[in-house]
């Protein structure tokens, strides 16, 4: 879509929106309003973020909500002022026609600004597309994200070596190990260093095949052990993503045909991102890779087997952003782009696989922004 | 505003839609469709989240994305496919005229449904009223919330009772007390029984000062420590908040009367609390307390100081909901609500005081949600 000519506007927090988030450059909980002039850039703040944000710095003008509101009063005496009478007048006193919004901009507020005749256009695509496009800065405070998922799988690692099998039992500090005890010594470790992660994924045996599945309850040994960290810097509110696939006890051949073919389908899809590939190929290449082993996809009623997501997803101030590396859709990786390259296979009685790095496009090749070995089966 | 006779129609995930949250009972990463025929509820997900969403049991029925999608394509063979082409299908085959749709529905899909033919009515207020009465075991989700609220304010007040004032600093293990250190220690505390826990303020002196200030740095003796604790509760979702102040060493007269005026306040204000009561007039009594008290509320270009937040807000799926105790809006409590009572006074140099608890309201008065001593004052 064409890139329009009218001033961004967003009506957001930044806990929820990422471009919110992009625009402004300090976390503000409850929902404001910025929009920006050529490269300026404004918000409208109450008193109660007003100071902090000002001393933040990152917006060239602070406004006060209670000045705006009382102007907007002003205008419109006999009417009951909000959000929509602010923009209005906002917009009235530094000449703006309109506003670009985005797409998931809020319809009630959008339908009330279009009536107090303000021309608006959803931005029809990104609201910012150079989001896409990590800067240097970006990209150290993604692999500082990733840096955090690596402490996760150094502390998981750790209790699972130090387990032991008994039975149909994984046995910690005297008690069954169990998914909740991994998730605190991942998600304690993170939060010590600087992050937050939520919803870490620690799943074992069938419920890995379910790869939303977070996981509960006793790890079992000689199962196959899905570890996906998806951690915040603190500081930044950049992601990191990275899952490993671990066994404590023995592998069955099968486990570990398996493993091995997963890791080989990652690697060959990291080997061809490039500026300019498209990222839909780049799945069709690794689900291709799957074919030929032998790994059949299906879809039941019930759910489905083989490998049934795609390859991967943008990392940036959002766990999923652009571009993707979906059979859905096609999209060529632009250079400085940062995805995430993670194949996984899942079967019921067999277990399930998925190993997910992160890599920057360049013209020369996929730059690595993760690091974690991959040895996988703790004997 | 009237309720709406049409449907209700939802497209977002539930860790950033509390309404989808409420809706849907289960947590789905990535936004998806559901809506409601009756009494009926169904949802629409993708080959990914099918199965545990099938297995939650929430919804009456899980509909496939893939199949609905297979149809749409069917229906409009020459267009490209997505979500509204999805969306109109599924409301041609239930036999749907159009949906009732949340204020802070995604515009762009707003757009397009419309151009689609159907017909969509923003809720023009909350999307589902009755979210505001909490029923029992709501309520109880929200006292286990406060119960990890107070889980934290043990762990901090435990590690401040045990540092020692050296000069201007507080020592602890060797160490400099900091903000950081106070954090990690009630977010882990909160995550090991169950919880968790973003953006807990832990500010003192000045910085508690600027309420949305989450401190940073070393804590002083004899200095106010605001500790701001909102805990969502991992297996409910539900929310709790709650603030305690603290002060390491002896405080001043000041200060004393300072934090008393404040409890006062807080006091008066759960005492006026029933069925029928305005949360308006409940945060006019607070305020004129302070006033009456000698503490002014002054409004300056670099911020504020005194009592310049609302008293108090509704808690639940979201930390902010319905209803308000808002100087702003005059607004009935309803039996069943339940609402934070937080009253604060802040000026720089003196410090910053705020006491905030959690009550639901009944026709006899105000219970209690949250439990945690008010002795402040750690010598």
């Amino acid at each position: 879509m064409a890139s329009s000519p009218l001033p961004p506007l967003l009506y957001a927090d930044t806990a929820t929106s990422s471009d919110q988030l992009y625009f402004s450059r300090v976390g503000v909980p409850d929902p404001f309003i910025s929009f920006g002039i050529g490269h300026k850039r404004f918000c409208v703040q109450n008193a109660l973020e007003f100071g902090r944000v000002k001393k933040a710095r990152t917006f060239d003008t602070v406004l006060p909500l209670a000045d705006w509101h009382a102007r907007a009063v002003a205008r419109w005496p006999r009417r009951k002022v909000g959000i929509p009478e602010v923009i209005a007048e906002l917009a009235r006193a530094y000449r703006l026609r309109g506003f670009r919004v985005p797409d998931d901009f809020p319809v009630a507020l959008f339908l009330k600004l279009r009536a107090l005749g303000l021309r608006l256009e959803p931005a029809g695509g990104p609201m910012f597309p150079e989001r896409e496009i990590k800067s240097d800065a970006e990209a150290a405070a993604i692999r500082e994200g990733n840096r955090l998922s690596s402490v996760g799988f150094a502390a998981a690692e750790a209790i699972l070596r130090a387990s032991r099998p008994k039975g149909r039992t994984l046995r910690y500090a005297g008690k069954p190990l169990t998914s909740e005890v991994l998730k605190f010594a991942i998600e304690s470790a993170i939060l010590r260093e600087g992050g937050s992660s939520l919803n870490t994924i620690v799943a074992g045996g069938d419920q890995a095949c379910d790869p939303h599945n977070r996981g509960t309850g006793p790890l079992r040994p000689n199962e196959l052990i899905i570890l996906d960290i998806f951690p915040s810097v603190t500081a930044t509110g950049y992601y990191g993503d990275m899952t490993r696939t671990f066994l404590r006890g023995r592998a069955s051949d099968a486990q570990r045909r398996l493993v091995a073919t997963v890791r080989a389908a990652q690697l060959a899809a990291i080997r061809m991102i490039r500026t300019g590939v498209d990222g839909q190929k780049v799945h069709q290449t690794v689900a291709a890779t799957f074919v030929a082993a032998g790994y059949k996809t299906k879809h039941t009623k019930n759910g489905s087997v083989g490998y049934f997501h795609g390859t991967g997803h943008g990392l940036g101030l959002a766990v999923h952003e652009m571009p993707r590396l979906s059979p859905a859709v096609s999209m060529r990786l632009q250079k400085g782009a940062v995805v995430t390259v993670e194949p996984g296979l899942y079967y019921p009685g067999l277990g399930g696989c998925r190993i997910e790095d992160v890599v920057q496009v360049t013209d020369r090749g996929a730059k690595m922004l993760s690091k974690y070995h991959y040895e996988w089966e703790l004997r």
